[in-house]
């Protein structure tokens, strides 16, 4: 039987349930997977922790360089998120050929290069399932499951702090900064919130999986990206009167002209199968020329979820003789969509005067935007009407050039709400 | 580079389909996947079929003993279904060393020890991803994302065509007969349709899932089976009313008392993931005790779906330098629960009389029947009237045995309907 030796880079959160799920069913792996995994050594200061997880004391340290010469590990496991220490371990590591599982989808989003090269010298693997959609296997599945598919497109709601912001206002009509509040008390959402509700995770994750998707090194930078705190529950209300709800979703396009890639809040039609995907739950729609629609729906963050997903990689990379790399060797032309084609959905303050709907018509027409709904809500006190529009499928550019026209009218108050559709 | 060389036995759908995948993209896989694979044999006995294809006549044959001593063959993927004469064709390529790739499920579910004790002696690997759920990568997500996990619960719509049924029958109140006909009519239900409609189609997974799931090897008899033949669209509605969807469910349970396998019509929540899974499409919901709930859904047949798993696994195999075998040694400890435990639905009509529904109850109470909500529909012109029981979670003997003497009654006319619940 092979013997599998892992080193754990913190055991925290996810470092401790991976320790629990490793050492709970290690006789479980012996007889299901013929692996005998074991926990070599664990990298960790808070003295606490290593005790209430029941450590033995003798394979903790606080020194990285103990870990990278420990002839008895084979598989480093790194929980320690973001690009600094976490960088410079790994690569300690992969120097030494020992392979990687991960989580860090900051570190590979904008490291990934570096680190796969260090791999390759050394002979050692990445594995980063863990880094996207937590237990649900979205990597595995792009690179073991739909390779014999061109994907054509990837739609993602890959981050579970904002989804289950929106699901919460969608559901109980509550606004933006009460939920949020909610969510940090259930330990959702950050204290400081940003890399959630500014769409980074989401981005990072894009990064990742569109890389996957499309063959090609797809960077964080060029990514378009926009979070949910500018999101007022009004327009999440008329969203559902059209038939729509809100979702942060993560969008990777294969397209004639190149590739799109893009984080922003998106109305999708009730009846997609991600509109029905609530609370902190994560699901990634994908397609392929072959396969047609997949969709992979499951918890995309926590403990055990994420844990499962690193033992999984552990046991996956256990089993390799030979190890998988990506390389983008052909990344010069890779050609990024900056002016992508999207509908639009726009919600017009104006003042309650005969002729501004059709001004703003025209204005409309002029950059070749096509109008498929309008539809005005009720007077408000001020005396202003609010005018909700959706387009046909429109370029970005002209779309935004049209509307800051519109805004100049000297009976246009305000595009209050801009949210892009997807069909 | 490695070279793999792919024999196809029979190019009819999905066939067709996978020559078609594999032609088209050869130069995409030797620069994605690093793997040079080609088709040097076809098994195909239909010239038309194969002129249309395009084929090369020189690597078609319609004799197997060609294909087993071809050197250059080292893939053998079989499109013939049913046991005979694929099994023997089957033993033949893996006594020859070559790996086989299949979606031939019924051959699995009853004869997998004979092929993979074959397979292992030879040192030939068994891939059959596309015998389930089309190209939805089920099978790998078990074998290889979520390994760290111990199943606790696999519920899968894994039947396109009872599944278009249902959906229809629901959202268009049609009756069973007029949407089987349009079925047919359509392609989604064979002329004879009885392996689909009378669950077999979904037995057959179910017995590989489940296997898989459960690291036992679970047989095809024992499986419970009941088919969708006697489904009425009133129940389908009063199940509406109360907040249900009908599907015909393949379920698998870890349970205390031994695992549960059974396929039969089920009412789910609406709010359930399964709910919302209409037309031809499949899902498959698997909990783990750490990733929890994770669902997988998309097109469960189809030339191009089903096509996409054959290749995918053409591809993984190639990459494999040793095959996985799944080996179940330690099968007489195999326990299957027959006396289940599920919710229940049923429809009784009885005489509009005092005293029957307390006479009902009174028996329900004897057997340990709890009733969690009871439902009288209106007057019939015949002056009997319905009434609708839900039930607590009961072992299916005691209900089975409470409705019998339920029926002896003699104001009760009949047990009209009786349909599981899963919450």
């Amino acid at each position: 039987m092979k013997k599998i030796g892992v080193a754990l880079l913190g055991v925290g959160t996810v470092g401790g349930g991976t320790y629990q799920i490793l050492t709970k069913n290690r006789e479980y792996f012996k007889k299901i997977q013929n692996v005998d995994v074991t926990v070599e050594n664990v990298l960790e200061i808070n003295k606490n922790r290593v005790k209430e997880l029941g450590i033995d004391e003798n394979i903790v340290t606080d020194n990285m360089a103990v870990i990278a010469s420990n002839p008895n590990v084979d598989i480093v496991a790194e929980f320690i998120g973001g690009v600094e220490p976490a960088k410079t371990f790994i690569l300690q590591a992969l120097k030494s050929g020992k392979s990687i599982v991960t989580a860090n989808k900051e570190l590979f989003s904008k490291h990934w290069e570096e680190l796969e090269e260090v791999a390759k010298t050394y002979g050692a693997g990445l594995y980063f399932e863990a880094s996207c959609v937590g237990g649900v296997p979205v990597i595995r599945t792009l690179q073991d499951s739909m390779q014999a598919n061109h994907i054509e497109s990837i739609k993602g709601i890959i981050n579970g702090t904002t989804n289950f912001i929106l699901s919460k206002m969608s559901d109980d009509g509550a606004d933006y900064n009460e939920v949020l509040k909610l969510a940090q008390k259930l330990g959702y959402a950050e204290a400081n919130p940003s890399a959630d509700v500014e769409g980074f995770d989401s981005m990072y994750k894009l990064s990742i999986l569109s890389s996957l998707s499309f063959h090609k090194r797809i960077k964080i930078d060029d990514i378009y990206r926009e979070g949910i705190t500018g999101i007022s529950i009004k327009d999440i209300k008329v969203g559902q009167e059209l038939g729509y709800e809100l979702k942060l979703l993560a969008i990777g396009k294969q397209t004639e002209q190149g590739i799109e890639v893009r984080v922003h809040p998106t109305f999708i039609p009730k009846n997609h199968p991600l509109a029905n995907i609530k609370d902190s739950f994560n699901a990634v729609h994908l397609k392929g020329d072959a396969v047609g629609d997949i969709m992979l729906y499951g918890r995309g963050a926590g403990a055990l979820p994420t844990g499962s997903a690193i033992v999984s990689d552990i046991l996956y990379a256990a089993k390799k003789n030979v190890h998988d790399y990506y390389l983008f060797n052909d990344n010069d032309d890779v050609k990024i969509v900056s002016d992508f084609e999207s509908e639009y959905y726009l919600r017009l303050r104006v003042l309650d005067k005969p002729g501004v709907l059709a001004s703003v018509s025209s204005v409309f027409a002029k950059y070749n935007v096509s109008i498929t709904a309008v539809k005005q809500k009720g007077q408000n006190e001020d005396g202003s009407v609010e005018i909700i529009f959706m387009t046909h499928k429109t370029f970005e550019k002209a779309f935004n050039n049209a509307v800051n026209e519109i805004e100049s009218n000297k009976d246009v108050i305000k595009a209050e709400a801009i949210i892009r559709v997807e069909n």
